[in-house]
């Protein structure tokens, strides 16, 4: 099976080992499946035959020979399909694993998004640090929830999924925030998760691509 | 098959007609499918058992004889599985489908909920306003990628989907706002979403559960 992702050629280092084709490349090394890169320089993820491809422009992209989407939840979520060691085991397996990818994007992701993104996009502004408090109290309101959850759990459904790959790169954006380390459970599954051969592969083979297109 | 899904008792008038669970709904008016509802009321959303089905205590959560689940796109791509008017027809079409939902919760609702929420729920703080133009901007942005990919689609994919009810929910948030209207084919494609008989029955369950539990 010929896989292909797109991915940046180069990125500024402050997004560097965080772009969202990572959580593909973490599936893929999970899954023991290669993959070429579609790489994506000089405003090439503006035309058309992009868009087509990725709506909006963003990384990753995905196509094997049967399939082509985009975003990365569903990404990875078919990556798994494709896996012996990743595919869920029961119906319930599955609809669990996906309601946990879909939380991690929408439940959580946002939450995180607006307590770091506006310090990078809008340093100096003046809402940016009266918005601050509101964004770290729902972001804290949504991590009390999920430590909740993982009282007596080590991953999000039973054992190591997908889910787990799109959680932890989410909590990665705020891995040195104190609203993430009020819960010792929840660094210790995000280390859990970030320990895995198969992340420092795909960070690995991510940065090595920086290295390569550095302008 | 018995299906139950989790509702709010009653909510405050601004977010009726609102709430989540109406995307439960409408995919299972779309598949001609009945269901039970499980009301909350008095924090019932916040006890152990219910956050053991909903983690985050958030509506809809879903049940049937097969399946325990939660987020309103795991719900809707599920109840698309059961049904011959939902199901996916192909690799391409499942895939396509799971990326729009995902799209549309991930790419498009954060930029929707960063434009409406603070205005309801810090009306009259000074960073309110100065946020607006920001989330207005990204807003855009995602709006002309989508009306990109609407050029020449009645759909998201083919035909209608699950992806499409999870879309018009979302931007049904900013029907009244410049941002949307600025675009005549997606204000067009949101109207074709919402004639369907199917929104109109789960807009009209939802309305009833607030009436008949009006505190």
């Amino acid at each position: 099976m010929t896989i292909t992702i797109s991915a940046f050629a180069w990125v500024p280092p402050f997004a560097q080992g965080y772009v969202k084709d990572i959580r593909a490349r973490w599936a893929l090394a999970e899954a023991g499946l290669d993959y070429n890169l579609h790489l994506l320089s000089d405003g090439a993820q503006d035309q058309p035959d992009y868009r087509a491809w990725q709506p909006f422009g963003q990384v990753p992209a995905y196509r094997d020979e049967t399939v082509e989407l985009f975003e990365s939840g569903a990404i990875v979520l078919h990556i798994a399909s494709l896996s012996d060691a990743l595919a869920p085991r029961s119906k319930q397996e599955a609809a669990q694993i996906q309601a946990w990818v879909i939380a991690a994007l929408n439940s959580v992701e946002p939450k995180v998004e607006n307590l770091i993104l506006p310090a990078i996009f809008h340093a100096g502004e003046a809402w940016v640090s009266e918005f601050r408090p509101h964004a770290e109290n729902l972001l804290a309101l949504r991590l009390k929830s999920l430590s909740g959850w993982m009282k007596g759990r080590d991953w999000l459904v039973g054992r190591f999924t997908v889910a787990d790959i799109i959680m932890a790169t989410v909590l990665r954006g705020v891995q040195a925030e104190p609203v993430l380390q009020d819960h010792p459970d929840l660094v210790a599954y995000l280390d859990r998760c970030l320990a895995r051969p198969a992340f420092k592969k795909a960070l690995d083979a991510q940065l090595d691509t920086f290295t390569k297109n550095a302008p």
